[in-house]
């Protein structure tokens, strides 16, 4: 526990000016992809686990995925971008597909392992980084959800919990904390939310609050789907970057998947 | 062979006219969808030769390549959409992130083989497509590649093969069948490409003969990768809706790999 919090003051002390000021020069976007390559990396070592594929293969994965990145946060910039993400899907499946041909060990179920990589790891950073780009106020949101459904998840399953969540991905949650994270989860996002005008002006206040208890919901589904994926491939931690929290996908899992829905949601706000 | 030259008459005499006039009322596009679909449910299919899930996840992928099949073919008559496309992205990883919390049978490797359906099924269909709605030759063009690339690779291989290609994924293709259907392939797709200026008329013989060369070397990896992928998963045909051919997977796996390279490059162009 000790480890973990001494970690987490590093953490902060790194990560606060990057988010308040990483705006400029491209720092955060930055940052973003150097989490979803090092996402990558851990992925694919986790993979290696059940299956070691020629190493190049891997390392062509982990820069693929920052091309991936890099194309999405990008394209938001550029005129008629949606050709561009569609020739970079293309690109990949022909790329993967030659690959399938020609390298013996790479099979049918490898071709998606390695699409899950490069989905899983560049879309949940990416949508963190355009979602910075687009307020400061958003990422607050999203980060606070993330992290206030963790904590309290935790406390309240360590004092009340009683029912297992869902033993076969994660065997030490409980229903009880489940709830905890999503009252108070939802509690703390909608007091910002509201505060902030975190999805403009015109929006009342059931509306934040029912999308604070869609994102802490979201959030523990996201730190699930992490677990899933370790419990697939009989992985404790995806590394020991963080120590006493694991690695990048230990540690962002959560936040990486409220950042996907949250862009979808704000996307569709500003289209509508 | 008589069933094969039948079925290969009868879809002659479907197709050509759907080429042909496809263009109106968005016959071609529907076509287009109806082969993805297809696709993917022969793809599906060929999984749960290895491992049955829950029946409603594989009809539900079969939709979401529908979905995103769509989304691909009509984003690019949509201003922004860029935007719609990275959503409908965004949205199936948390729409399978879900699955893979929820359903305990749902394991890291399926959450694979989905988005390998997705996208194997239908980014070749929505190249197809969209090429049509650019011109009615460049999809002549590639069909013409794809199939003389096929027919002499199969002919010279029968008379003059000696040496096998590349037995671990399909015994039966040699060498020198291959090389006999790079050359007519790249032949005949070149006198056509050089004839109708199918890439416009700023463009070098040269230029033609090369992208003929390349593309009908992918018409061949193309045919591969679908052999692979059965290889993998251990059936013969993906299905027998084209009696003597197979399935859609077999009957336009040449095409639609061709038809994801043909579209990079003529995006490549028109945005330069």
């Amino acid at each position: 526990m000790k480890t973990r919090t001494i970690t987490a003051i590093i953490m902060a002390i790194v990560m606060i000016p990057i988010l308040i000021w990483g705006d400029h020069f491209q720092i955060f976007n930055l940052f973003c992809l150097l989490l979803s390559v090092g996402a990558a990396f851990e992925f694919r070592n986790m993979l290696r686990n059940e299956k070691k594929l020629p190493l190049w293969i891997d390392i062509l994965t982990v820069a693929m995925t920052g091309a991936l990145f890099s194309l999405l946060v990008f394209a938001g910039t550029i005129p008629d971008a949606w050709i561009f993400m569609t020739l970079g899907f293309l690109f990949l499946v022909i790329l993967y597909g030659i690959i399938l041909v020609f390298v013996n060990d790479f099979k049918g179920s490898d071709f998606g392992n390695v699409l899950a990589t490069l989905l899983y790891c560049s879309l949940g950073f990416a949508a963190f980084a355009i979602l910075r780009h687009q307020s400061l106020n958003l990422v607050l949101y999203l980060l606070l959800v993330a992290m206030m459904t963790d904590m309290f998840a935790y406390f309240v399953g360590m004092k009340f919990g009683r029912h297992k969540l869902i033993p076969a991905v994660s065997p030490k949650k409980s229903v009880e904390g489940a709830i905890g994270g999503l009252v108070f989860g939802a509690l703390f996002a909608s007091v910002f939310g509201i505060l902030t005008n975190v999805f403009g002006p015109d929006f009342p206040v059931l509306f934040v609050i029912v999308v604070s208890l869609v994102a802490s919901a979201l959030s523990q589904i996201g730190d699930l789907v992490a677990s899933k994926f370790k419990r697939s491939y009989g992985i404790k931690d995806y590394s020991n970057l963080f120590p006493g929290h694991g690695g990048i996908l230990d540690r962002f899992d959560s936040s990486m998947f409220v950042a996907m829905a949250l862009f979808v949601l704000v996307s569709l706000i500003a289209w509508y």
